[in-house]
């Protein structure tokens, strides 16, 4: 933890009632940025900052003269529509407006007091608000982290050689696409696409019958690399500007047709949908642990992958949750059903060692860049982070409690990511939803 | 053949005379676009039209009232300083520009006369001027449209199982690096990475020794599709805006030990380059021609893939050319050797079968995305596209004309890619150079 950061304290409360309430995501303590578009005034879309049930317009705030010249620059990057200017600037500015605005949003201190008698001018409620991606993605990619999630799926797409010989030396990932991403609650077609179930069948054209989804967490690029440079591992973390839930939406009928040998394609191409809420590694400090020791046997990380700050805390302990709801259960009220609670820090793989990885070869990291994890899947069928596995290929079907079957996703199904962290001695925190619904093909 | 466009008689001479000297790759029926900058004078990028050994200020002239009212839009977007504006205005749009510029440049129209008597102030030449990308990539995908290129390089990977039993039903392709596109000329630091070249053998990290190049065409993506939508077989050419060579540079060694399951990552996302100046789907008009033949048994394309237009004349035939120069070569005023020759038109899949299938999962498409065609080679020897296919994996050695041998690319090794169009009847017109220098690893 940053001496100099007191922002963590799990005693500090704020003038926003609702970010006292123990339930939220969004506690002082947190502070994640997005952003938003106002409903009723319009506007062009801006950055904010969650805290309870609002969202604090930055630069407005900054614009009434609520910040000190040295965040200043930082709170204005915020009148823009999208966080990579903010992202650009690096973990100490990006510390000190947080910092800031911690002093502004807290119920014991000079600036909240200033900050509360304006708050009309600087909160907007988030159902008042409409939230954007927060980014401009130039380049997504999207990595294999979980030996969990590697096996299993290895293990029904080749029986006999699940895991390859390269998964616990290289981390393995593939390049994503980018003009896909939606933010939350963008409904998602089905895709249509080539597909051959049985391999001496026929080949048919028609929408996916194996849709699915992937429980992740992507971590957004603040400050670049230039080409030709790599990014110790040692720097890694401040080449990190914060983490938010991605569901990378999967059509594995087309996957396994198609992803030979080149990868994953249009199975994969039709949609991702984050979270709008990106939280910062300053608001995950209280949360970082040691990654999960390797199992015996296996080979230690290769130098350029291993660091002492990295072996200490390169892990994030976040609790994830994959939660389904079909058209009827939401027609007949009847609550969502969690499918999957799975731990972050079951991950083979940190966040700093795919980013080292990524720019071990000179490829030039851009703020703004979005890095996935892959499936988080943990050791137990429950921690499993997809329905291809969850449901082991159709052939355990998962069961609603409307009594309905789940091999895969049906129309009209909702699925919802959460994610938070929590500890004894921290104030709990939250990533927000990350939701869509799956709508029929056209 | 548009009716209204006249701009490819090959009786057409220009009032720019390096444009008429039978060797330039820019006469006035090419007219292709780039984004430039002044060296002496500075100033931002902004996009301008090949012509001779210079370029046409295209929002200089629309300054200066050269441009009718129809495509002065058209024409002031060539003051941005990326391509992306004019692509995502349409085909019509183009060639309306286009066709005036065609006559600003002509020797024989009354636009011609009043543009030559400024041509100080619309007219830069080549060699005062630094080429640009020419657009802001949003997102690049690589195919792997050549069967040649296919079965020879998986009879490397794969002796048992060249050819995966995909390849004549999916058009292969996989999410690329935008990040790391640079415009020819650009050095290109060799890569570092993981290697195992012996499956038993230990792992090394360090500078590839298995580097190469791969000979591809690109197109530039006009007017996109909207999410959920597909682009049909018979718009899809209305959907692309023009062609660049492309050189996707590859580290065999990296690629062989990370690319399964999910396909080529770092071999690939160090560098990528284009050259500067993109071809017209208009100026390739006379050029256009039916695709090679399947061969026997082959599966005819799926319907969604079948198009009379694209049957008729969905290929370009454009030569391709790979040459080498090393640094000794160089220093001994040695010309540079011709390694490959293929032609375009011996592809397995049309552009816009590409396109098509790209957006048949629902894909967004948007203007500015850069699709790559995978590495052009044919059936013979020397049009084979990559020194690993054309040294056969390092087993059979280029020999330079120094004596030097190649099995894969050396530090200071230059390679240059070349492309035209010719036919009796036409004018020849080319695509310029895509040229990059190898520079040592750090």
């Amino acid at each position: 933890m940053h001496a100099t950061d007191d922002t963590h304290r799990p005693e500090l409360g704020s003038w926003v009632a609702s970010a006292n309430q123990p339930a939220t995501d969004f506690p002082v303590q947190n502070l994640p940025f997005g952003v938003f578009s106002r409903v009723r005034e319009g506007g062009p879309p801006r950055c904010g900052i969650a805290i309870g049930d609002s969202i604090l317009d930055v630069s407005a705030a900054a614009d009434l003269g609520l910040f000190g010249e040295t965040e200043l620059p930082a709170a204005l990057a915020c009148a823009e529509p999208r966080l990579n200017a903010l992202m650009a600037m690096g973990a100490n500015v990006v510390r000190a407006l947080r910092a800031a605005v911690s002093r502004m949003l807290r119920d014991d201190t000079e600036e909240g007091k200033r900050a509360e008698a304006v708050a009309r001018e600087i909160l907007v409620r988030m159902h008042d608000a409409v939230m954007r991606l927060p980014a401009e993605i130039g380049d997504y990619t999207d990595f294999y982290a979980s030996v969990h999630h590697a096996t299993n799926v290895g293990s029904m797409f080749r029986p006999d050689n699940p895991l390859l010989p390269n998964y616990k030396w290289v981390p393995i990932g593939y390049h994503g696409r980018s003009s896909s991403i939606v933010v939350s609650g963008t409904p998602v077609r089905r895709p249509k696409g080539q597909t051959r179930n049985d391999p001496a069948g026929p080949i048919s054209v028609g929408p996916s019958a194996r849709l699915d989804y992937e429980l992740e967490v992507g971590a957004f690029v603040g400050p670049g690399n230039t080409m030709g440079e790599t990014i110790p591992i040692g720097e890694a973390a401040s080449h990190l500007f914060g983490l938010c839930l991605v569901n990378d939406w999967s059509a594995r009928d087309i996957q396994s047709w198609e992803y030979q040998p080149l990868g994953p394609f249009l199975a994969k191409s039709f949609a991702t949908t984050i979270s709008p809420w990106v939280v910062t590694l300053d608001a995950l400090e209280p949360f970082r642990v040691a990654p999960a020791e390797r199992a015996a046997g296996d080979p230690a990380p290769l130098a350029y992958l291993s660091g002492d700050d990295d072996r200490a805390r390169g892990a994030f302990d976040i609790t994830l949750e994959v939660w389904l709801s079909s058209e009827s259960m939401r027609a007949s009220n009847t609550p969502a059903m969690r499918v999957s609670r799975g731990r972050f820090v079951d991950m083979y793989w940190t966040l700093a060692q795919l980013l080292t990885h990524h720019a071990s070869n000179g490829c030039p990291m851009r703020a703004g860049d979005l890095i996935a994890s892959g499936t988080v899947s943990g050791p137990t069928p429950d921690s499993r982070g997809c329905l291809l596995e969850r449901a082991w290929r159709g052939t355990e079907p998962l069961r609603l409690p409307t009594g309905e079957p789940r091999r895969f996703l049906e129309d009209g199904d909702e699925v919802t990511l959460r994610g938070w962290c929590e500890r004894p001695g921290a104030r709990r925190i939250g990533f927000g939803e990350c939701r869509g619904v799956v709508a029929a093909a056209r």
